[in-house]
């Protein structure tokens, strides 16, 4: 793969400093070390200016904000486009965001809709994402160009959707190390869009902060579990096939993003004894090593779902999530997981309301996210802990040269 | 000021580096470097290791989480007693929280009700600080020992407070730099108080990543203007006696909270015209200059509420935010702010849910906020882009020694 964002050398991973306008270390995640912050690697000399100071470029043939790791701050953003809108308001809109989105990236004001919220702090690996809905095609006169991919989601066993905070005609996904540079770069978009579309939801996430760890390493979520360890890996054959479209041509290099709110129920989850928490799952607590490898496992031991124990009883339970996945797997689905957890406070009942902001990334959602979700919402032990309220199904187009926007070839072709 | 978070050298700042159990690098906030994290100062081998390394002691004169710089994340939690909690139920559950909270401040699990979530993490400048509502006394046989500083606050005008979000019997304070290592905390506290306590409401916030500005400098809000610049700092003259109380005997030590949800307007607040939002606040919006000091004056050029144009007109408008609160502090006013921003998505009429976590320390709120919004609420320009949704006082005790808890000399004095 050829990534704007991402090189991946089969040696040491290189930085891809980037010349172009803005101050700050310009650097894209590293594929020879996936789930690493690659700029963690840049000369420590300022702590203050590596995290401020990294930079994504917005241009490129891809879109940043898919391979790079989870920033420790996400925004996602679902707009309606307004009545009044057609093809021509939806062609400026992309373009004025994208101007505003690389300039923020950069590390520079928006100009437009500026409010100096982020004006002392540096871009902190801020990504802007935009992906097109179903619904946009028919509003914007486009209904012809929908691709076959985004046909609707099916329904899946167990899930409870809230309209409201589903679906949605144009979607931005913003990520950034700094909270009020991803919020700055959110009420920007906003400003930008008014008269042309309106948003729909809103959804807020964090990840790890850089340096929170030791080291770098696999990110938990909220029920504690390490999550993400079979996650592909740019490096990993295939890769590009599984997670990059390569067509129709306008989204040639895009990817389809599938995203679901995932309330956990932690009230639950919590009072379960270690070894019950670990047995649905299928992985050790502390280290994600699987059940299956004994005491020595570590994180990457390969699951082996036939082991038993001296009973003969399987040390991967058949309803355990490693094992309903992996079936799901087999058949050849792979998608590139992004997740970011939230806690958005208590429900009425005195519940958090918490759980998991799951993004995945695939070519085609009929064979990545579809699949596997229909046998997890049937087979998997721990769906009784978690509740699917939102979904959406969002077109990614690839990224946008330095001086076009994203959607141009749609738009303009 | 003694207090075991700040040491305040005339010359530079030194770090309090202390032993204790558990890894990490032990730091308190630099009171000669008001507003800069001190663990920016450790040695930057590891730029991983200094944000997640850095430790800040529970245990001490003070609670921990009030001179601190604002951390990254915060995460605000009321409890009510459970109707059969007595006077030493709510002594078991701050002993139970106490002790939790030393360990999680150590980068020690927590033990009991460990979920986990932050097993990799390092402490990442965990604080949490525990405060008692006036409503507590009544509840937990205590009534003839509710300080008078906890009279309720008096309506102010243009309130429009939520009972559900306001007030509380207890309030857990947690910021951390980490948002799952705060989330982490929240969770931990709020299993342990199982049986005796009920989350009440959650509030979460943000500030500033560490490193995501080239230099320590003065937060922003969410209206984009520098916040903060005349907060007092510890190594000013009076400090302690306007924020710290010398009693009662159980509170020697220790403050008084305000709290305050203020949603601010931004749809509004962000048409403004810059000029206009300059004259509202009184400062420069690039750099919080006072407009009283001409080109030439910066953030910390000192306020001339008399100084005119050639035309004879006040430089700082009548109902200026500077000026209002200028005159409020005249009569000896003063208090620590420590607010974070929030933006919890989009309320039904589509504008953002978004402003500030409002909070002062100070000795005796009748002698801090009070006079100060009560002046704000009638003449302050800004009152009519700001809306107090929310608000509370809480007493915080004094610190807890090693092996005390906090509360200890009330509840078992």
């Amino acid at each position: 793969m050829s990534g704007r964002a991402v090189d991946r050398p089969a040696g040491p991973s290189r930085r891809a400093v980037l010349g172009g306008a803005g101050a700050g270390l310009a650097v894209g995640a590293a594929g020879g070390a996936w789930g690493r912050r690659a700029w963690a690697q840049a000369p420590a000399a300022d702590a203050g200016a590596a995290l401020g100071g990294a930079r994504v470029p917005f241009h490129g043939p891809r879109q940043a904000g898919i391979v790079e790791p989870a920033q420790a701050r996400v925004e996602w953003a679902a707009f309606d486009l307004l009545s009044s809108t057609r093809r021509d308001g939806l062609a400026a809109l992309l373009r004025t965001w994208s101007a505003a989105a690389a300039r923020m990236a950069a590390g520079e004001p928006a100009a437009e809709g500026e409010n100096q919220i982020a004006l002392d702090a540096g871009p902190s690996s801020l990504t802007v994402t935009f992906g097109f809905g179903a619904t946009l095609f028919d509003k914007a006169g486009l209904a012809d160009r929908r691709p076959e991919a985004l046909a609707a989601l099916p329904a899946f066993p167990g899930d409870a959707l809230d309209p409201a905070r589903s679906g949605g005609d144009l979607w931005v996904q913003i990520g950034a190390d700094d909270a009020l540079v991803a919020v700055h770069a959110l009420r920007v978009l906003v400003r930008l869009a008014t008269g042309l579309a309106a948003p729909r939801w809103l959804m807020s996430g964090f990840a790890r902060t850089p340096g929170a760890t030791p080291h770098p390493m696999t990110g938990r979520n909220l029920m504690g579990q390490v999550d993400g360890t079979n996650n592909p890996r740019p490096q990993d054959a295939g890769f590009d096939a599984a997670v990059f479209a390569t067509g129709p041509d306008w989204m040639a290099g895009g990817s389809y993003a599938v995203l679901r709110r995932i309330r956990m129920l932690l009230e639950g989850w919590d009072t379960l004894p270690l070894d019950r928490q670990e047995r649905i799952i299928g992985r050790r607590k502390s280290d994600g090593a699987p059940l299956s490898g004994g005491p020595d496992a570590v994180e990457r031991t390969p699951v082996d779902l036939a082991a038993t124990d001296p009973d003969g009883v399987l040390r991967i339970a058949p309803d355990a999530h490693v094992r309903v996945a992996a079936a799901a797997s087999n058949g050849g689905a792979a998608m590139l997981r992004r997740g970011f957890s939230f806690h958005d406070g208590l429900l009425p009942d005195g519940s958090p309301d918490a759980g998991l902001l799951f993004a995945a990334y695939q070519a085609d959602p009929a064979h990545g996210f579809v699949p596997v979700q229909q046998r997890l919402a049937r087979g998997d032990g721990l769906s009784r802990y978690l509740r699917h309220e939102a979904s959406a199904l969002f077109a990614v187009p690839p990224g946008a040269p330095e001086g076009g926007y994203v959607g141009q070839p749609l738009l303009e072709g």
